[in-house]
């Protein structure tokens, strides 16, 4: 009888240590990271210019750089972990990751998962044209027996098939290069891509120019665990900081907006 | 004694899971939102443009458009719930919706009771008048001798007397309508009113032009309960995404900034 | 026995009672505000022009006026408690304060123990020079055989250093009065401080002028505990309700841009 109600104490005390741990009165995301010193994301294995591994063997990228700067200042070590695409969300759900730092969007869907930082970055979607092709903006493009090209099956087709809906769509296999090549050589007047991909067209072919304005922003954040709040209001303002202090213009400077880190690390 | 012990321990164990059904261990509103595939607002009956029943019966207005497009984009079922506009706050605390889709002011007062997106759309307070009046901006308004006229003891009245000091404020009963005819008929130099309602009346009425600058702008966005974190986090980034895409503009060109819904829905 | 068993539970029952009230069970902060109707703010005893205690021996300043207006809005007592700088967070942690309103910048070192809001001021370092220097841009400054001055040990030299770093920088011991002392004196060609300061010297030395340009701008929020999470969105909200109709402006014209609060307070 003793034996029991001792038993059948501890059992509750064993779930309630266990509850303790578990859920409220387990410690949060940040509070783990200033207990161990260390902060941990989830990469993806090869993304670049997010996240890679460079000629030289070395893990590097605007994400990666974007942390390490974040943990140099809050004093801890950051920890790397490799990730093909669809690994990313399952590792910081599973608390292997405290963060995820990839080049995400904030979609409906996966933020019924995770929870997203303001954007940190984003994709812009852009018309490119030769120089003397007289067009000034992607609005311009929008007029039936224009020709414009993208790549096939991609989000730029979308959105020039929804944007410049006058216009007649030519779909590329491959990539941005045979679009490209398709405008060089004459047989459609301008492409539909990303500023970025644009940007490392742009030192070797004379004469490529970008159209004012974007047709479509995509936001570009990190995602933390629906729970981390702590954490994520941490991102948050150092993002805010950073930005304000010039910090993260200058790595989207190298990494994003231009292909200056080509040189270095391909 | 055993009968007691064990009632005692069932006691603890009993209160511990009632504890744990309602507080802490509870669902979030975006583990319910995701259990049962619905996602439940409370909406005001009639609100138009923002929420109302249109012509034909339907439910329809902006801020139902973008919860729809929202739950879309999840793949959720959206359940619309209608209320007085002083049922809505009640409405979301006893947890009978999600999250209130309205055209709500983050007021200090109604913070202390619920949580509000950021910013989704504004309410923006402007001066309007005759084109050939030479006024360029609501401050060339500022100025011993002008009158100025808005709805007698509305929030453009309390702004004009606040921020056109120097101008005659001449109230007028009835609603912006009774403000133009007095500005047409001569009797008035110039209106207040917001941007919305002036611009049902520019189709209808030539030469009325709305000055530059806004006297005031007052944001507007959704709520929610303060611990439904999750859910405020996924709203926010909804948001930013489909501003960033220019589905949010579309929708506040035909809703809000236009009086374009008119002739759809009325 | 039976005393053990009753023991046993009542061990069980009172921790859990404890638990209760001090974790997911004890009321949010923004709870506390309302129950009690007293909300409390940690401020610097004195660092003008964001919180001192002014010529007639009251308590003023720009963090203590938002916070107060917020106060009324919400229709609570605004209880204010002077710390020294150090004083700030450990204030906040030990819960004698329910937020800190100073001008704090959200560093991530800070961000590892308290939770910012949203930047509600920014720092913003300048360049400055007489008006017939020739001068437009401080990035002008940017170029061998400029001499540029700052206080000695500042973070506006570490600004100068790292921004200007082709121009020649002679520190000065003091102030900014130093700095611009050598200024008119012709000893320098430029100097480095805060805009608020620079304004504060406008008005009293002739051909005194802001050069184009932030050099680097650092946000300013005020703080809350990790898990007040409904005060900081509460916070946030109200900051950019005051923004949207302009009374945070009117604010920071008097306290922060300009010295026009000197005349009244010191």
């Amino acid at each position: 009888m003793k034996k029991f109600t001792k038993l059948a104490v501890a059992a509750v005390s064993g779930a309630w240590l266990a509850m303790m741990t578990t859920a409220s009165f387990a410690e949060s995301t940040m509070e783990k990271i200033v207990r161990t010193g260390e902060m941990t994301i989830a990469v993806q294995t090869q993304g670049p210019p997010v996240s890679f591994i460079n000629k030289d063997g070395k893990r590097t990228g605007l994400a990666v750089e974007l942390a390490q700067m974040m943990a140099d200042d809050m004093g801890v070590k950051l920890v790397v972990q490799d990730y093909d695409w669809k690994g990313l969300i399952p590792s910081l759900l599973s608390g292997k990751a405290d963060f995820i730092a990839a080049d995400m969007t904030p979609t409906a869907k996966r933020s019924m998962q995770v929870v997203f930082t303001e954007p940190v970055f984003y994709s812009e979607t852009i018309a490119f044209a030769m120089k003397d092709s007289g067009y000034t903006s992607w609005r311009d493009l929008n007029v039936a027996g224009i020709s414009v090209g993208a790549t096939q099956a991609s989000s730029w087709a979308d959105i020039a098939r929804a944007k410049i809906s006058n216009a007649e769509l030519k779909e590329f296999a491959g990539g941005t290069a045979q679009t490209v090549q398709a405008l060089t050589s004459g047989r459609i007047n301008a492409g539909v891509s990303d500023k970025a991909t644009i940007a490392g067209f742009m030192s070797s072919i004379e004469g490529l120019v970008v159209l004012d304005g974007d047709i479509s922003r995509e936001p570009l954040g990190f995602a933390v665990r629906p729970d981390s709040t702590h954490l994520l209001f941490a991102l948050d303002n150092y993002m805010g900081l950073i930005r304000a202090d010039g910090r993260l213009d200058e790595k989207l400077e190298y990494w994003w907006n231009t292909t200056n880190w080509e040189a270095d690390h391909k």
